[in-house]
């Protein structure tokens, strides 16, 4: 893609200030900003590269008033960061719109594969596998047997889907990521002996549902694990059997959620966060980084830190506070001495 | 499977309470029960849903007494969850009992695999490989040179198998999993630069054992890394060198055992443990998920928490004052303040 | 590999006390050595196997004076780790030197791939893709457009190399391990649902470097999420975008580093670390395992423990007088009676 800032002003419904046709090619950081990219101003750390860069655009906000000359010409924009998001997507957006079953892909006679959609070397697809119109599956991708993705996904190399799992439409599956893997769950003989429970259920990924490379989702002992329409699971996150993750809620990298816990709508987990089996937690709660939340949490939209996870700013206070012990433990024996003082 | 209320109750050793004829296809869920599925009460608080269910079987305990009508046939059985298991493992049995090796597999002329085992498109078995009766290799599975497979074993997609690895029977090891890759050793010269250290042991695998979706077992320095008869690791756990874990034991997902540790007999870990290099845990330990266990545990049975983990108790006692802290911190202030007085 | 204690003197640099003809073939534990095979004496706590051990030679530190008879040969040396894994790379050696395309590899015809190199079964390498003279691509390796590969690198098993990806020379990276993933971008509208921010930019990794099995380095928004010259990264560990791992750092398994944070030369991490994003750590940090970093560490060499972490000896002080708050809770209250006694 090569755009002038007339047609990007137009795009991002911004104001121009320097030369309308110069164009660019491709985005930059505003650091390394050369000619023929696009570079931004959003975090106002950034302002003395303002000066420096060569990109060639800048977008800029709308109230940005430049204390020096700034040879780049300016696009100012209401929201910064939403115009890069636009912005990059226009740059990264894939020219390739032909389709392809690769001759090196397998793919069962049974299974009902839409013509535009994209099958890649060695991808493997099993018995009465449905796939929708506008879908890529990669190269090294394993779908088994009576699995559904609906239209216009895109699953990354070396995914493996589990017999029945069933997928929505727009849904992106990253690179090593399996879906639908047995649960972790045996019963046990009283010589502590496991006996494996067969696990009969399946994963459903809504609408809109993103899963990092390497991410795992186990498959109900029955009915359905679900991911919710939208919501977005970082590389290395474990979701066992049974859980329910609501609407756009998001989980960042090497989380993991127990059997049969239930994550509301809206809900934001930092990295390596744990919660424990069959807990609830309610819409728009917050969970800080490495918590592992061991209760049920009913107060929506509440902040969350600790092991035991507690409310944000109890744990930082406690935490604070933890960190003085040694003075406190002083001050107590200095007041059992005084004590012992004054009874003389 | 389709079976009648009678066959079942047969195989369950239960008591028939309504139509022995009544047919079941599947299993479900007692919220989700419909006619035609097998559903259960084993937790009380779901009892609500027996008066409800749309399920045509009910398993219930042997003791239950319902308080309201009841539309669906009742089994009672001894222990609820057993019966569940075996229910579940009666209708997941897999009617496939041919044998085939995909025209699509590479298999080395040199390796000895038995001819009543399923092979997948794509799967790679290198030289001298040897895989026993009835095992299972999915599609994508990678086996490297001189890996010996057992009998009855199921290869999941996407699993790769290093060189020298040695596997039991019955084994389990699901899709991305990764078995003997190095262990994480180098030598550091005086200028702080890493030097790999050779790794030439293997792993082994004994009989029984089950292995998550995308979980890591490094191969020994030298020796074996040894998972023993019937040891359980969930997904996405880490397994160092020269790691041994015994019989019996189960690492829920996350978890990660740094190099060297030796792991008792029985031992139950939750999500997201970790233990330091060279530990050894004593057998019958339970492990709460996000602990870090940093010293040796002697002790049989033993209940751990926290950071580094301390006893079961003593962890949560101590944080909970931990949460006091703020009024503790209040209160030694005020006995400084009565002192000054007192002593006025 | 067969050798006498006499080369492997030489090799070493170590003197010898006994039979200098004696050969080995293989290493071995010190507590498991058989005849044939050389074993060595690092730590002294296994010192009591030097007199039972059947091995045909040990390697002991220049300083070991026996105090009993040994049956094996000695060949003393300066360090005796250094020296192991000099002898495990000997004894590791492969003699594989033959190079092969496999015929079941996919080679997109636009790709350069140096003639010295293995492309194994299935792999599947993209357009315009760069492979340099002595690179091993294993089996089910999925390379994606513009990938550059450097010489005499390891890609194992199942690993996906997404488009533009850069690596250096003589890198290592294990089976299911992704490189360049999307990061964890998204765009967040005022009723709080997610678009995905396209990432434009890739990964480089310098030379030298080291991937574990199933880890995950996720590619920059724009520019480079960058792995430099002899960074060692374990198992299952995530690296986000726009992250910057400098020179000689080790990142132990199941460690997280969110996006943008630079970590500085020379650290070193323990498993299951956690670092915040846009975070910056100073050279030769030491960050104990589980710790969580939320605040930039800018002290050389500084050791750092807790959650979220603080001083290592900090740390430990800290939570010794939490197991005490029992103890101080009950000080502080006998100090409340007793106040109250005295001012009766």
């Amino acid at each position: 893609m090569k755009a002038t800032a007339q047609e990007l002003a137009e795009i991002l419904n911004g104001e121009i200030i320097g030369d309308p046709m110069i164009t660019v090619h491709a985005p930059s950081k505003i650091e390394e900003g050369t000619i023929g990219t696009i570079s931004f101003l959003a975090n106002p750390k950034y302002e003395k590269f303002v000066y420096t860069t060569n990109a060639s655009i800048l977008l800029v906000g709308k109230d940005f008033i430049p204390k020096q000359d700034i040879s780049s010409t300016l696009i100012k924009v209401d929201d910064v960061y939403a115009s890069v998001g636009s912005l990059l997507n226009a740059f990264g957006a894939s020219a390739q719109k032909e389709y392809e079953h690769s001759s090196l892909a397998f793919i069962d006679p049974s299974a009902n594969v839409h013509k535009d959609t994209n099958i890649g070397p060695f991808a493997c697809v099993g018995k009465e596998v449905q796939i929708g119109e506008g879908t890529h599956v990669s190269a090294h991708v394993t779908i088994n047997e009576n699995v559904t993705i609906g239209k216009d996904c895109m699953i990354y190399p070396g995914v493996t889907l589990y017999a029945n799992t069933v997928i929505g439409n727009r849904c992106i599956i990253h690179a090593g990521a399996v879906i639908g893997s047995d649960g972790f769950g045996y019963s046990k003989d009283e010589e502590g002996v496991y006996t494996k429970i067969n696990h009969v259920g399946n994963v459903m990924l809504e609408d809109d549902v993103e899963i990092g490379a390497n991410a795992v989702v186990d498959r109900a002992t029955m009915g359905s694990t679900i991911i919710k329409k939208g919501a977005k699971l970082d590389n290395l996150v474990q979701i066992a059997h049974n859980v329910e993750v609501g609407d756009h809620t998001v989980i960042a990298a090497l989380s993991g959620i127990a059997g049969s816990a239930k994550i509301g709508k809206h809900v934001i987990m930092g990295g390596q966060v744990g919660v424990v089996g069959h807990r609830e937690i309610a819409d728009k709660v917050m969970i800080q980084g490495k918590s592992g939340v061991a209760s049920n949490v009913t107060e929506v939209g509440k902040r969350l830190y600790g092991y035991p996870a507690i409310e944000y700013r109890e744990y930082l206070k406690a935490y604070a506070l933890m960190r003085q012990l040694p003075d406190l433990h002083q001050r107590i024996k200095e007041l059992e001495n005084q004590i012992k003082d004054l009874k003389k």
